[in-house]
């Protein structure tokens, strides 16, 4: 059940971040303005860069599927700067949870997940999914779209959604 | 799979909405304005206000509780305006979707799922959580958390994500 509800789904968004990514970079290119000092906005001063929000997005959708399957994830020294290195990590962090197949999963709901921070103390892999990782993933993901957007980027809802598979 | 992976956790994240609506309150006492000027405030002018963010966030949950489970959701005329009201919002919001249990929502993941404005068009219960109201709800929620903290109310990460269930 928890690979349904995360690996699929991560993977779109994080595509859908780097489509909002591109359109910022073409608003730059319009407004004739530095990529980089969008990268390095902030909401508000003590919120973290779009830069950060991106890594840390990258950061939760990998750190979920891996401590849910019980594998080592790939270590990041979040040292991008660049436009073009974001949008590298966030196609590394996509090939990495396409990697993973459902019954890598399983035991996953029952799995004790744990990270240093909490001293000791751990949530089941279900308690971790639904209530720490899906709410952190679409938070970030939600603040560099409010970055974007409060700066004059012109992407709305559908962006951040992305394709419905709607049917007749 | 469907009721466990949306009602408790869309029931906590409304607290958590609530609760950072008190902190923004004890922000407005302290800091002298009124509560008002926040609550019609804009991330930027073209985005919709802090009231119709909570509006949203509520009819997310309402709606995707009521389609999933067949049911005929309650009406809200959004006429909300103060803070007491969007709290009663909130709290009705919450009784309602307690009023739900696992079996309402049998065969839930293979409903079809429509709006009016997607012309007749349809996604399974299972696509419409997934990718539609799981992702709005976390949008419209984040959107109210930035307004708030662009605005100086003290928040933090905690306050959005709720108590976590740790265990020893």
């Amino acid at each position: 059940m928890l690979y349904h509800i995360t690996v699929p789904q991560f993977i779109k968004m994080l595509h859908n971040l780097g489509h909002i990514l591109d359109k910022a970079e073409a608003h730059s290119k319009e407004k004739k303005f530095e990529m980089n000092v969008l990268l390095n906005t902030h909401l508000t001063p003590n919120m973290f860069s779009l830069i950060r929000q991106i890594q840390i997005a990258c950061d939760t959708a990998k750190l979920c599927t891996s401590r849910l399957s019980g594998k080592e994830a790939p270590v990041n020294d979040d040292s991008e700067k660049t436009l073009p290195e974001l949008k590298n990590r966030i196609h590394q962090t996509i090939t990495y949870l396409e990697s993973f197949k459902e019954g890598d999963f399983e035991g996953a709901e029952t799995r004790h997940i744990t990270q240093p921070r909490w001293e000791g103390k751990y949530l089941t892999g279900s308690e971790f999914t639904l209530q720490h990782a899906i709410p952190n993933l679409y938070f970030h993901i939600s603040m560099a779209y409010a970055i974007l957007r409060s700066n004059g980027v012109e992407i709305g809802k559908k962006d951040y959604l992305g394709e419905m598979p709607y049917k007749k």
